[in-house]
């Protein structure tokens, strides 16, 4: 067994994305105690820039020691209680384990269905919302990282409200790419990733509660099934001001690497950022359209920064994607579920979303497509 | 918001330990997608490392992707069915921590306690498996980090499966620090971290699971609580020969800093690395005693890696901690729950446990006791 040395790939997938050099660097600065007042300040500070960036003044907004799926949990594990009832929105493979979160609980999923590539039916989910009134969360994918398809999260949630339901947003793929706002579109629970728009390395999943939230998780009648997950006691952790107390060992350079990416995001500017993604979204779309190839989803619902494709008829899927893999270094992504072999996933996020990456794509693929 | 500098620490509490600077630098190359063939040729070594290391052929082998904690949750979610009974050896905060799991899965937990700072006494399991025959598992912690107290796997496991019971293990402190055969002791389910003797970053903990706990897993009557964290789903992506599916998406960079810490234990040989902690140990033991600061946990249980000491009479425990760090850059550790304020936990693990760091540690300790 020897070093492992990574080939040096440029990735346009689905996450995770290129990490910048500084956050790169930010991870191999040396390892301090998690508990050592220095780190807590940078865990301050953390909690901060994520606030800023999901745009929020919400107290319980932090990093899960953990992957963006666990984020999803730590939302279900720690709202959902056995028997409630929750309608669950699937247009795509994250809806599906939203669901399947759900169930998993005990609680009761109750099923709003669109088909993959198109956003959310606001009629759909406020019908349901009328025949459920039992109902105590809507649960939807923002940014549907299957399909690259955007939902309306702001009506959406506000609708929720209407019918006394508190809202799970799963934003893994659009916080920091594109337009998201926590308070202002009365989002409950959110959570993300970091190896999508932030550039950042996989493994940990920024999260934020309300206060309503907050209050559905203090008056549990039954205790969260997940120790590690139970927001009661990793508050004990991440809580502001109150003497920190230790609960599992943090990830400490990995939030590092998060910090840094956060520094990044606030020097450039999170609206800046959403102009940039789209704007390269466009250059993309420009030259992918000129040689044939077609969007899985329209326009309007369209998400910047995944960009899902057809693959044109008779190209061999795996062929094209080893050939831009082996001969490029270039990474894409194959479909998901029932789009597995009939669409690629062309990511363009957080710091991949440069002209000299589209450049690239485009070329490549126009050689392996023989054009 | 400005980029974070961390102090450069000398870490000698109960983890994280040092990061070997070889390991830094693993973390920082780029990072490559979670299916690349070139990660997935890294994760298969990773596997075969873990397996030396752990001393196992077991198949299911492999790091899940969160700390220590999730690990201890990944064995008991997966092993544990709500009614089941589950004996659980409770001498210090991690046994606790177990009992709190087995109680969050509707499992029943059949307490054997024995004081801090001792070894989990034999006898007494005995006694609990002759009283409990329908128990199924019997969980109880090798190297309890909140004591520095050292159980005897061999004797308990081997007892287990006298009375129809798997196993569950947490050697989160042991792994690679002090002796540890799964396969000839006959260990049923095993997690444990990156962050102590592996001298990796915290955020991973690598786990093994024998054909008989596997086989628990698979007949189970209800579905894990868990979708993170259900292995029958987890082993789609980790397993071996199989194509691998998408669960999660993998934390890569630290994946990197894993394999990395392996190539260097495996350097080393896993047998001189219990040689170094033990008498690395026997030099921080000597210049203590001489001190008149006097062990916890006797002789014969001692774990070598982590050495709780009472805190002299009449000492400021948070003052002198905050004089060795603040004077010498030296982290020390506090005691934890009945142990807090009483005693010091100083570590000796991994790329911590050298000559030069334990000189440094006496002295410092010398200084700030004004000795």
């Amino acid at each position: 067994m020897k070093s492992f040395n990574p080939p040096v790939r440029t990735l346009m997938g689905p996450g995770p994305s290129d990490v910048h050099p500084r956050i790169l660097s930010a991870m191999a600065r040396p390892t301090i105690g998690h508990l050592d007042p220095a780190f807590v300040g940078m865990m301050d500070e953390t909690k901060e820039g994520l606030q800023a960036i999901f745009k929020t003044e919400n107290e319980l907004t932090m990093p899960v020691s953990a992957p963006g799926s666990a984020g999803m949990e730590t939302c279900f594990a720690n709202l959902v209680e056995p028997n409630d009832k929750v309608i669950v929105c699937i247009n795509g493979v994250f809806g599906m384990r939203m669901k399947e979160n759900i169930t998993r609980l005990g609680g009761e999923a109750i099923v709003v269905e669109d088909d993959w590539g198109n956003a959310v039916s606001v009629d759909k989910v406020e019908q349901a919302l009328k025949d459920n009134p039992e109902a105590k969360i809507l649960a939807f994918v923002h940014a549907e990282t299957s399909t690259g398809a955007q939902s309306d999260a702001k009506t959406l949630c506000k609708l929720a409200h209407q019918y006394d339901c508190i809202t799970i947003v799963d934003a893994v793929t659009s916080l920091g790419g594109t337009e998201l706002r926590v308070d202002e579109w009365e989002i409950d629970a959110i959570y993300s990733g970091t190896q999508k728009c932030l550039s950042a390395m996989p493994g940990i999943s920024p999260i934020s509660f309300s206060e309503r939230a907050l209050t559905k998780v203090k008056n549990r009648q039954s205790p969260v099934t997940s120790w590690f997950l139970d927001l009661n006691l990793v508050m004990g952790y991440w809580g502001k001001g109150a003497k920190r107390t230790y609960h599992h060992t943090a990830p400490v350079n990995t939030l590092y690497g998060l910090h840094e990416s956060l520094v990044m995001m606030l020097e450039e500017g999170v609206e800046n950022s959403w102009a940039r993604h789209q704007s390269n979204h466009e250059l993309l779309r420009d030259g992918l359209e000129a040689m044939g190839i077609n969007f899985l989803v329209n326009e309007k619902d369209r998400l910047p920064q995944l960009n899902s494709v057809f693959i044109p008829e008779g190209v061999d899927d795996a062929q094209v994607r080893a050939t831009l893999l082996n001969d490029y270094n270039l990474e894409i992504g194959a479909g998901l579920g029932a789009y597995a072999g009939k669409v690629w996933r062309i990511g363009l996020m957080g710091y991949t979303s440069r002209k000299e990456n589209i450049a690239l794509c485009l070329s490549a693929l126009k050689d392996a497509l023989g054009k």
